[in-house]
């Protein structure tokens, strides 16, 4: 059995924003040499999230919208009382989930012809991060 | 370490439909001979989803009323103006969950009394896919 | 490879619950003995659910308030015919999640700073079960 666990930064200009990363999983995989197994995907912070779904622009834009409507920025959440104003970003994460695991056959990321794993940021312009661990079989 | 992985095909008659699929999980865990691992059963098209729920027709229709109120078949998505009308099923497998690993213990599911695995779609009527990926100790 | 795996019992006073249990599933990969791998914590009952976010009572309180208000109690759901009355906890408990899987990197849970493990009950009052499952290499 082989692992290998690599981290993922970020450090997004917006304080909501979505980024793309199914090629930065694909290369970890990769460079893992694993060829049957599974690769975690797991937000470090809770406040980001991370999901699987499509690649395109109006959709994540709708996402982004619904998790507005379900889990409002600036309401008076308790948690606001310790001085943060995020209260928002955290039920946000649970909404889109926090993880992943992505199936790893013959080598490659096991994903449906329209599956795209994303980082969603519900607290941007600071560093963040993002373990990407795989296990399986070299 | 050993690992198995089968697919599971639907090809559902309606829009939006639940299938269990325990027994088919639990059939592909004995085949693999697997005796202490884990079993990972994801949905590979981004308008479906997997959970772990009660079998009672009358939560499962619960479970679809509910998601059908907060993300609503209909609505004037952005994703929509690709030519898609299925918006609101990406948000419901959002909600629901599109994996989850079972854990396989003695040889079995390892599930509490009531759990059991379902398969959500929410655009069917054409062929859909679910990896079930096991990886363990024989 | 090693496996390893442990139940946590729970059996709140209240209905509704959160029960901080880092701590525990720590205890519980530190026996196991993997330095690599990963832990699964899954709630085995479909009224209870896992969580990774803040160890901020404000919040705990926060994130039961927004479920109770995304999945409310007392409505008329289908399932309440059966004789029950907790529809909304198996609502509850998709929203929230019921399981995590926490990577294990040099003999420990690898979760971020503020990262925090939680057991949400949504029909306590009676007993209940927790699977933690190690898997990875001593």
């Amino acid at each position: 059995m082989a692992t290998h666990t690599e981290y993922l930064m970020f450090n997004t200009k917006n304080r909501y924003d979505t980024v793309h990363i199914t090629n930065e999983v694909a290369d970890i995989v990769a460079e893992s040499g694993v060829i049957e197994g599974m690769c975690l995907v797991s937000a470090m912070h809770i406040t980001a999230g991370v999901y699987v779904n499509d690649l395109e622009n109006g959709l994540i834009e709708d996402i982004h919208e619904w998790l507005e409507k379900l889990a409002p920025f600036g309401e008076n959440y308790r948690h606001h009382q310790t001085g943060e104003d995020n209260g928002d970003a955290h039920l946000k994460r649970i909404l889109i989930g926090h993880q992943v695991i992505v199936p790893i056959t013959e080598g490659k990321l096991d994903l449906g012809q329209w599956e795209q794993i994303f980082y969603a940021e519900f607290d941007g312009r600071r560093k963040k991060r993002v373990i990407v661990k795989v296990m399986g079989e070299r």
